[in-house]
């Protein structure tokens, strides 16, 4: 077998998280082998892929070789085996399960020519657990997309206790060149990075209705209309950061009771059950009638008109170059 | 004394929320009567108005003559009684001290004419204890905006035990007529809406550097080119919504035991220490190197830039309409 490099990629699983990364590793150049254990989520992935391209090129944001390019770039193969042959990095996007991930991993360590790396999209697993064992665990790590990954870049990466730090280092840069924005985590915690911070906001924000502070419009205009356009464009430190005359050590010096005080308020044993879900969605349905469809249509495009007004941030300059 | 109406407003405080205030209300057309105890702050402030208002016009996002109108709108007044005399709306941004909001309240109170609106930029005090025993204790209510109001638009409302909810209406679509997103408040808690919710994600963002998850980068990034690309369009529950097939009801039924298990894992009893913050510190600075200012300046252009992207939104066409 020919040591294979990172101009092809292997997609196992094309659910939709699957089907989007299809769309990155194409997007960016790469040949991409598509398999999954269910034809049908093949041919279902495909024929998202071929309309989304469809639809760029009818916005214009694609031009009809660059389209047909794309295209020619993915093949869908009947094997895993087929799959990972040639391919340098292997995107697994299975079922969140663990004995369902190791024995598919078991697989991948056993197909996969031994200089390949293996990402694993799992949200919630852990690296240490899926890998125990294989004798390629150190090319086994986590990459973990945000929902849809060609829409939103942010991208956790970690490994577990037996992967080379090495192999993470490669797949942070890959990610750089696919346009993704990695984010380093040094061990695992449920949930990991993202995950937890949307949890911390989400429960406030549910409580907030539970306890009739305010309506779910009230919660979401204060995000879209508030801090979601800041955190848009820095996160909670960047914001710290501009937020004091002195920067965010002056901020949280400032700071830091009210925050600890605010803190102590929260509730952290809120629970859901039928009734407080059912409040959420009679709410919920009063301020966003339109089709879900339509709104995530929406979402997604304008997310992408946000990274191009940012793609000339003069801030990134000193953060070491990326390719987007 | 002529009934006031809310073509003409009167600010009283000129820090930087009462300044940014001055623009939100000349910007819309209304005559501002501007007063500080600290003659100097006055100064700063009119400076500061001054040069934004030709910082726009150099941008090209405002012509001379209407820089010009904008300009003479604002009158800096020598005493609170010529500040409120004739004003429809006094918003009141002193510092945050009980004893001082309330000795200004009861001067308001005496000098405003009867029929005007008393809104508080407070982030934290309760009108309930503010205006209590007034007279006129049913036309003041808390107005507190996202800082800077003149370009994030959410703007906090909730009245006090003795408020009108006349004067709740009528404040309410003053507000959306000046282009700011009304967030209401059925009834007070520490925090408000806004600062509860930032609260819950800085404690977890806080925690994940403490603990060395990860570092302050990875959480920014996390937000900037994750969650936070979404939180600009959507809040947490059209997040919701949208990312489940069923909406927001299938969406918490799915995935509520999961968000209890990331709930039960989340660190509550979190404290900042001088090591903590000066590790914060010394992380930030890495990573954001540009001076302050910029990095203001920057987020303040992107965010106007992101409203006008959002401004032809669909979705909103179901929820009445508002004068942006």
């Amino acid at each position: 077998m020919k040591k294979p490099d990172l101009h092809t990629v292997a997609v196992i699983g094309t659910g939709v998280i699957g089907r989007s990364w299809m769309a990155v590793f194409a997007r960016s150049g790469r040949r991409v082998r598509v398999f999954d254990t269910d034809p049908a989520q093949v041919a279902a992935a495909l024929a998202w892929f071929r309309a989304d391209l469809k639809r760029q090129r009818r916005e214009g944001l694609l031009k009809k070789k660059a389209a047909a390019a794309q295209w020619e770039l993915v093949e869908a193969v009947e094997s895993l085996a087929e799959a990972v042959a040639g391919a340098g990095y292997v995107q697994e996007s299975g079922p969140e399960r663990l004995d369902l991930k190791q024995a598919l991993y078991r697989d991948l360590d056993e197909a996969a020519h031994p200089a390949a790396i293996l990402g694993s999209s799992t949200s919630a697993l852990d690296m240490t657990e899926i890998a125990r064992g294989l004798a390629g665990a150190g090319r086994c790590l986590v990459v973990h997309p945000t929902n849809p990954p060609h829409v939103v870049p942010a991208t956790e990466i970690l490994g577990g206790a037996e992967t080379s730090p090495a192999v993470v280092k490669r797949t942070t840069r890959f990610m750089k060149d696919l346009g993704q924005v990695p984010i380093l985590m040094n061990r695992y915690v449920p949930g990991f990075v993202f995950n937890r911070m949307q949890a911390a906001l989400v429960r406030e924000a549910v409580d907030l209705v539970r306890s009739g502070v305010c309506d779910v419009q009230a919660v979401d205009d204060s995000i879209r209309s508030g801090l979601g356009l800041r955190w848009a464009l820095m996160g909670p430190f960047g914001c710290a950061n501009t937020n004091a005359d002195g920067g965010v050590r002056d901020y949280f010096t400032r700071f830091g009771s009210s925050y600890q005080s605010l803190w102590d308020d929260l509730k952290t044993d809120l629970r859901f059950d039928p009734e407080l879900i059912e409040r959420i969605g009679r709410q919920t349905d009063r301020v966003l009638p339109a089709p879900l469809e339509a709104q995530r249509v929406w979402r997604d495009r304008l997310v992408l008109e946000i990274r191009r007004l940012k793609a000339g941030n003069p801030l990134d300059s000193g953060r070491g170059k990326r390719k987007r």
